[in-house]
């Protein structure tokens, strides 16, 4: 029985040592698994089939770890895995299972664990500095990057900076399906369109060779001359518009499903000895039927499908985006000046019912969080009311701007957080836990954590109608839970469960949930009350800023408790307690959340676990803490 | 007595109104004003005397506000301010007075109040964006951006977005003087060089006039339709290079002290109709001799000078900034692996002498924080470790990439913020406020806030030699003080003084002074124990983490006193709080620093009165607490 190619495959050096004759094969072996493994683990499927030539190319004309490959955003990083020596997809995403991104704790050849935008071309440019300045400068440094997150800032500042070290050697590949999530937008992709639809340097040599060689002795002389350049002498490497523009050689466009023409550019560009783009043009999905004919997003990120079909085996997760998906349409007919802005992700914020019907009122800015705050600050001013939907990590990148360009403005613009809290399978860079803790010291924003569809409904339509500071609304990944009504509003903080102790001297305890968590929080006061306690359970929806409501009971309880799917340092109830203590209120404020850290991939409910946070933890703790008092 | 043509400029109708040939005339009144009124007063006097032309032909082609001018930074809005009937510069950034930068409570005029560079775009963008959808697509958006701030990574955001929208009129004004405070770098700066002596328009116009003219009768019909494209049809509007690339195009370079010349460029990009770059030359310190001469940064912020020697009449203020130049200059010297970065500001924070000792060592990236901090990330992976110099503002825009790649990753990168805490007369974008909030909640960052100029050297040492986390050294504008010795070291906490009451049964008092605080905090130990109360005054000196040993010494105090110049919600004074809440401590933290909001310019200590924070307002705020407590 023949072993499988793959199967042979341990080391990068393996992948060397293969005939070009055997690469076809081995990348249909390496798309057989992915489509095999991925569509039971889910993963990101549509991302990695689409460069299966261009990973075995990487690997067989550098040699990492010695070169070193950073890929941008880390999700196409699959086949990568599988050709330095990690196939061991079964627990793909979960915990102790292979990461969905590179990870320095898995392999020497990982480098780059953030999975947010944009950052490859930066982190190349300071090894590539590092190189020089360490004697390593014969050592190459490449950088694979999406054509859609070059439309993030960050791109820009390092293709900028890498230009300026000439003598470094610095492989910029432009990984250029046309899209990220959604088709790239902008003057770039006009830009990339037209360099795709220019003769190629490919089709410029074929010319030559046919041309030269009819033409005799001194057509056969200057052949040779061109020829020659095809092992590796400068000229070969073309200036092509933007990019030389910037002082970059560019080599391209190259179909990057013809792996020997992949290499070649490679080559080519390893040989040049300075900063050198290479353009590759890729598909998507690429060569999996039910991906290639998806037209919205090709298969970016998948749950559990059939292999086959493609279809999914559970139904979707995303109860929350639909829930914000239909409010926001709702709004949109009633509020002609409500427009929605997405950093390259129409479909996974749920912006494509909004955008059907209201396709003037829908601005994707591409992989670009920071302008999309600051061009809402500037459509506030002339008179529109921008939502900016984006999954909550990524708000990160453009703090200063919420900060100075639409905080400071007063401007009336409303940022929906899709994934907030704990995302689990998407490792560190995904979970959305540092919100609240960053926003909560931005000057006049207002931030909901709604608990349910209809407190989704009722905040998003709230935010919308503040027309003079940021609003904020967050909610988790996780599964849509039935309604938890309020049986009481207390100036705005719903009180939901009142459990009175028999004994009319018992503690008071005030519990306090924010979104998500707000479901544990009625379980600890179940537990609570259990143990003889007077408890109240309260979510005070709009938690930033702190109410004067919530303080107030804070102050009317012995102790309080507030339990929240955000960073607990600096988080809700930290500033609770803050408000609390300058109002010289004295009730302790025990606040539970997720610890200032990275944490590894696994389920949220097994992070929940690991993290002492559920119902049953916090009760002992709560507890704990009351015998100490 | 003739009045001067500025005296009757009191809106921008009255310099439409004036004839062209008085022009020249308004921009000699207009830098002899300036250097009047900015040589008394301290101001951003450079790069203003470089915008005279170009502000009065904005003024006269575009109809503010019915048009919107957007000026990038804002420093440069001075002559906007003269032209839009603001002459009184007397108070110039002193409270009360005129901002510094554009202000709304101001002017009409005024849109953008951010000092942040490269956010021009976006909000001009924005606004574009809400022209069109409310109806007002007659109307112009008109950016105005430094070719430095071109580098940051909003602006190639932004570009990108407005190529996008062919039929929004809007105009970005590059006012290219090939620098910002310094030169500016990069592949940018190479394009705009190339640009800058490429044969321009105007020169290709003058040529083709002279040329067609002798070539009889149809060479006389093109030069009319070459002529006739100057009165403002779309294609006098030329396709160039990098911004053609993108799908904008370009009227350029113009010489920008020609105001004529700037008017004609001006409103050949009005008549256009869609987006339009106008590359406009110009010099910063125009006209000022002792500017034109600075070739460091041509006086890009001066303080109070002799206005015919352009010589400062008070020392320099930067002690502090000194003190980190000549630090890292000696640790450059012992530790080859270090290497600096800047962005954008070698001269203002302090890494002139390193990079004169060590020129192959430091990088200035351009206006980029955001690459800054990757980069660096980038070379500590690479072996080095990289001092990340900037203003403690700016670090807000790497907010993501500090927490992402440095931390994450686990980066030996320091970062050393100089104006740090309230800076006062540049304005709200300006002061160093957010820093130690924001810094916070990054997992494994250390941040020290040194007292003196000993803490701060060995501040810097302590740092550069943690290899594992991000380390940070924050320092104020304020003047430096004299040193203040510690009396005993508390497990790296240091004791600064000890007042033990007569009465042993006095209240026990801890006051913990952060940073440029610490002074403010022996005054209030002080007056304190004047009080009969037991007080210990201390200086972590190291603030985040929270020090073990300073949670240690909150327990054992009755009441806890905290003074930082950072934001008070979330400060280093609430995470004092949580750490001994979490260790079941009761001792109350009472926290002092900065109130959440946006504070108007003002001296700092104008700023501390306004806020309640000297040791008399804290002092007697702390004797209300314990005799309410």
């Amino acid at each position: 029985m023949n072993r499988s190619l793959l199967s042979r495959v341990r080391t990068p050096a393996d992948v060397r040592a293969l005939h070009p004759g055997q690469l076809d094969a081995l990348a249909q072996e390496i798309r057989t698994f992915l489509v095999d493994r991925v569509s039971r683990t889910g993963g990101h499927l549509g991302p990695n089939l689409g460069v299966v030539e261009l990973t075995i190319a990487l690997h067989r004309v550098f040699e990492s770890p010695r070169d070193t490959l950073v890929f941008d955003t880390g999700h196409q990083s699959y086949v990568h895995k599988l050709l330095t020596g990690r196939r061991d997809f079964e627990e793909l995403r979960r915990r102790g299972g292979l990461s969905g991104y590179p990870s320095r704790a898995e392999s020497e050849h990982d480098v780059v664990e953030n999975s947010h935008a944009s950052t490859a071309l930066s982190w190349a440019d300071g090894i590539a500095k590092a190189n020089e300045l360490q004697g390593r400068s014969d050592r190459h440094v490449v950088a694979v990057i999406g054509d859609g997150a070059l439309t993030g800032g960050m791109a820009w500042e390092a293709l900028n900076n890498i230009a300026e070290g000439q003598d470094r050697r610095l492989v910029v590949v432009v990984n250029d399906n046309g899209r990220s999530y959604a088709p790239t937008i902008g003057g770039l992709a006009l830009h990339l369109d037209t360099l795709r639809t220019t003769q190629g340097y490919e089709n410029v040599l074929s010319w030559g060779k046919r041309t030269l060689k009819r033409s005799g002795p001194p057509g056969r002389l200057a052949y040779d001359a061109l020829h020659g350049l095809k092992k590796g002498i400068k000229d070969v490497v073309l200036p092509q518009g933007l990019f030389e523009d910037l002082g970059l050689k560019y080599v391209g466009p190259v179909d990057g499903h013809d792996e020997q023409a992949v290499e070649r550019a490679l080559r080519r560009a390893q040989a040049f000895g300075g900063p050198v783009i290479v353009h590759v043009i890729t598909e998507k999905g690429r060569g999996y039927t039910p991906a290639e004919q998806d037209v919205a997003d090709r298969f970016h990120a998948v749950g559990v499908i059939h292999p086959e079909t493609g279809l999914p085996v559970a139904p979707s997760r995303f109860g929350w985006t639909s829930v914000f998906a239909d409010e926001i349409v709702r709004i949109g007919r009633r509020r002609p000046d409500v427009v929605a802005i997405t950093a390259a992700m129409l479909q996974p914020v749920g912006l494509a019912p909004f955008a059907a019907e209201f396709p003037h009122r829908v601005f994707d800015v591409g992989i670009a969080e920071q302008h999309a705050a600051t061009s809402a600050a500037g459509m506030a001013f002339g008179g529109l009311h921008p939502v900016v939907a984006v999954y909550a990590t990524f708000l990160n990148r453009a703090f200063d701007q919420v900060l100075m360009d639409v905080a400071l403005h007063r401007a009336g613009v409303t940022f929906v957080l899709d994934r907030a809290g704990l995302t689990g399978d998407d490792g560190a860079s995904h979970n959305g836990m540092w919100d609240m803790a960053m926003l909560a010291i931005v000057p006049g924003l207002r931030l909901a954590a709604p608990r349910d569809e209809q407190t989704l409904r009722t905040a998003l339509r709230e935010a919308v109608d503040v027309d003079d500071a940021p609003t904020v609304v967050r909610y988790p990944k996780s599964a849509l839970v039935d309604e938890i009504p309020a049986i009481e509003d207390l100036d705005g903080v719903d009180v939901l469960a009142r459990h009175d102790a028999p004994d009319a001297h018992a503690r008071r305890v005030l519990v306090v949930g924010v979104g998500a968590m707000v479901g544990s929080a009625l379980q600890v006061g179940e537990a609570l009350a259990a143990h003889g306690l007077s408890v109240t359970v309260v979510d005070p929806r709009w938690v930033l800023p702190i109410p004067a409501a919530l303080t107030k009971l804070v102050g009317d309880h012995d102790h309080a408790v507030t339990i929240e799917d955000g960073l607990v340092d600096g988080g809700v109830g930290a500033h609770v307690a803050q408000r609390a203590s300058e109002h010289g209120i004295l009730t302790p404020v025990q606040a539970f959340g997720i610890p200032r850290d990275f944490l590894p991939h696994a389920s949220r409910d097994q992070l929940v676990g690991a993290l002492r946070l559920t119902p049953q933890d916090i009760t002992r703790d709560v507890l704990t803490a009351l015998a100490g008092a």
